[in-house]
């Protein structure tokens, strides 16, 4: 059984980047955050994003906004960043408070700078297989884990458990394409699948987005399968300090001594996801240079 | 057995259209279509598109350009006709001669106007489950079909073979969409996969969109399962008076018999992707009028 780590992955992307940064002294990329709120896991993310960023040279900038902000007044945000030559990338931290609409917001952010993926431009540029599009930062980080451990995806069976919009679809889309790294055959289950076991058994690459901490057990995966967990969960757990600990949508004791490869949790696909907006945000910044 | 014919569904749909129509007599629909060259088919597809839009009111216009135009000359046609505000939706027939880009040509067009769903914001606005959404003709067609005849789709295994942008990605994305007549199981299978016939056997739903007639045979389909065939294909016909005949991608005699139901070609399918035209450019025409 082989561990994919997040790590190394990361790590060497990363330090590709920074050599793409370091070839145009006379310019720095620069990523933008808008926060609302003071959510802790977003609080969390946003500034682990930007302490890459930091250092990779990639300069970040935050704007921390009122939970009670309205949609024009986020859409006035948006636009100002849009209009600012100075920034490359824009990254609007999800969960949003309910009042706001996350897909308006989403399709507010120019393509041009939707480092996230989920402006409807980059997901058609997706559906048409257009190299330019800016791919949503999990699942294109699923694919490079799987490019650089070299694992066969040509006429192979990717069973992604999950439909959403920043995994599931994204995902299946990647895989089904006539690329190298892709030409597999794509299923997607969710939880109005029948029969679900019998399916993910099929799978000769699994890809868990469930969001249910140990979802995944042994009799739905098939041996000899590669198994991408995405699922981040946090789980009680009393002898930790924190009260909690983070754990995948698999389980991972039971299931990886059966797998050909697997990710763990934590220290897999997660790294993968703040790795690759760093890579959208150089592509952006590259881009705007040309 | 259940035949699932085209054109009672259709004309269903265009009775509506016509009394949708009809509530605004102030204004009328318009289509516009751009054929490039002389290409029998398309000749024969537009012809057959403009004869329908008559029927119900809808106004079609036709520009036929040279197989000579230049990409520049083309995006102007498409620029004029975006400006055009008597015209509601715009239609380029494909296939495009060889040195025009379709994927830029698609894009070109207004996403308002994008009445055959090709353009990336309307591709994109399909992954995110928008409703404003313009959803290509045939996939939507299908999903039409499956509706009006009542078929059951929630946890159900729709697999589709084919992995177009013009059918396979649409299909497979609609029918994995939180909706009725949606909310499936989706499998896309293409030319690189594996085992064919064990995944094609696996389908409550079958969709065939490969290209190649009398492709799916018998052991590829479970007995009970529902077939929708999308092949349009030119077979040899010598007892024909035009050479050939219309065939699916389905053997329809071997595979019929144990179907719970399926589409006949011709008669089935095919009589759906006008219909949906329509219906598109009757939407993008109430959606100018608010």
């Amino acid at each position: 059984m082989e561990l994919i780590e997040g790590k190394p992955v990361a790590q060497a992307i990363l330090n590709e980047l920074a050599e793409r940064v370091g070839k145009n002294p006379a310019s720095r990329p620069c990523v933008a955050f808008i926060r609302v709120g003071e959510d802790p896991a977003s609080v969390y993310y946003v500034r682990s994003k930007q302490k890459t960023a930091e250092k990779i040279g990639i300069e970040s900038r935050l704007n921390v906004l009122p939970d009670t902000i309205s949609q024009q007044a986020l859409f006035a945000e948006i636009d100002a960043l849009n209009a600012d030559p100075k920034v490359h990338g824009i990254l609007v931290q999800a969960p949003l408070p309910d009042h706001l609409d996350e897909r308006a917001t989403f399709n507010r952010v120019s393509p041009d700078k939707d480092v996230d993926g989920f402006n409807q431009v980059n997901l058609g540029r997706l559906v048409q297989e257009d190299p330019s599009a800016f791919v949503a930062c999990t699942p294109a980080g699923v694919v490079e884990m799987i490019k650089r451990h070299r694992i066969e995806t040509a006429g192979k069976h990717v069973v992604v458990i999950g439909r959403s919009l920043i995994v599931g679809k994204p995902a299946a889309l990647l895989f089904m394409r006539k690329a190298e790294f892709a030409n597999s055959t794509v299923t997607v289950c969710h939880s109005r699948t029948q029969n679900l076991a019998e399916i993910t058994r099929q799978a000769d690459i699994l890809i868990a987005a469930i969001g249910r901490a140990g979802y995944v057990t042994k009799d739905m995966v098939k041996p000899g399968a590669v198994v991408i967990d995405v699922g981040i969960n946090r789980v009680d757990d009393p002898q930790s300090a924190k009260g909690y600990k983070i754990a995948g949508d698999v389980q991972f004791d039971e299931v990886a001594p059966q797998c050909k490869a697997i990710t763990p949790v934590p220290g897999g696909v997660g790294l993968m996801t703040v790795a690759m907006l760093m890579s959208n945000t150089v592509k952006a910044w590259e881009a705007s240079n040309r």
